[in-house]
């Protein structure tokens, strides 16, 4: 009886979610109120609140979500077998293309980005954590097998995620998008011979 | 007689621009009027606007100013003697710590760039077109003695300014000030290796 009562809320808590983000896409974060919300839902808003102590709660529910749903794909190509340089640039690409279909173009989820950012900092540091650490397990397996030269890989990390702030930090890729620039290939290369071991003699 | 009357046109305008900067600074771009500019250099609004039709045009100018600054700056390291390697280290921080010092901390003069961004985006790209013209020059110097390999040498300007958006672009600087990352000099050695020549077997 109690697993079906978890159940059941872990279902509520997710369907709020669900409808929150639909929200947030099609209206704005701002305009959306927790009562647009438990109305779609067919709720009332204080049962929302039962879930949800406040909008800023939901908001971090979402954000949560969106940013899980890459950390789990980004985590899926680290895993996978193949040589590194190859998983790198899915890796890269796929970040970029996530973000892209997250917070730019129709969806009004930019706005939810830029508040995050100002008021949930802890949640979007966790996750460029969380992408820097999936980079790094595939730096760190490229040093191994002679396929990248990188002495530190925290650092070899950090400094990938860095170069590709253009297609990854969802402001930039939304200011960019009609910008001169180098492809997202061309700069994964360009990454990617950061990375390469030197030759011979050079350091 | 002609010429005195040019050089006080010319004089008048640069004051009216070393004082608008001032403002900006101090006050806002928003905030500050064309009325306060015109009281600061005692002259009537109506005078200022002889030498610029609109506050807009004013902050044009002075937006103009302050890239042609760093443009400036970049050039003569870009013609001076030295390995290239150096130089572009030196270019790239210098280009870092002009902007720093333009657009963060104190200064207001970010709700500026914001607004040349949007509005008067030709000039920011113009600006951005000769900062990676002069990288690009430094960059052939490089590939020509050996110390890089750049087969396409305007596409490395772009990559790199590209890789150097956190401590280029204003917006960027701002936003990571107190943000974990890798520091200029970690970030500039990343960039570099990406320049430096592949060994023998290797592409």
């Amino acid at each position: 009886m109690a697993m079906i009562t978890d159940n059941t809320e872990a279902d509520t808590r997710h369907r709020i979610l669900v409808v929150a983000e639909k929200l947030f896409r099609e209206i704005g974060y701002q305009k959306t109120t927790v009562a647009d919300i438990a109305k779609v839902l067919r709720m009332s808003p204080a049962n929302v609140y039962r879930f949800f102590d406040s909008k800023k709660a939901i908001h971090h529910g979402v954000a949560r979500r969106l940013m899980g749903e890459v950390e789990d794909a980004a985590q899926a190509i680290g895993a996978a077998p193949g040589p590194a340089a190859q998983r790198l640039r899915e890796l890269l690409s796929t970040i970029h293309h996530m973000n892209s279909e997250r917070y730019v173009g129709d969806s009004k989820l930019h706005e939810m980005v830029a508040i995050a950012m100002e008021e949930d900092w802890d949640v979007c540091k966790a996750h460029m954590e969380d992408i820097a650490a999936t980079i790094g397990e595939v730096i760190a397996q490229g040093a191994a097998n002679g396929e990248f030269e990188a002495p530190d890989v925290p650092l070899a990390s950090l400094c990938t995620c860095t170069a590709m702030m253009r297609f990854f930090h969802p402001q930039m890729i939304a200011q960019c998008v009609d910008k001169p620039g180098p492809t997202l290939d061309q700069m994964i290369d360009f990454v990617l011979a950061g990375l390469a071991p030197r030759g011979g003699g050079r350091k």
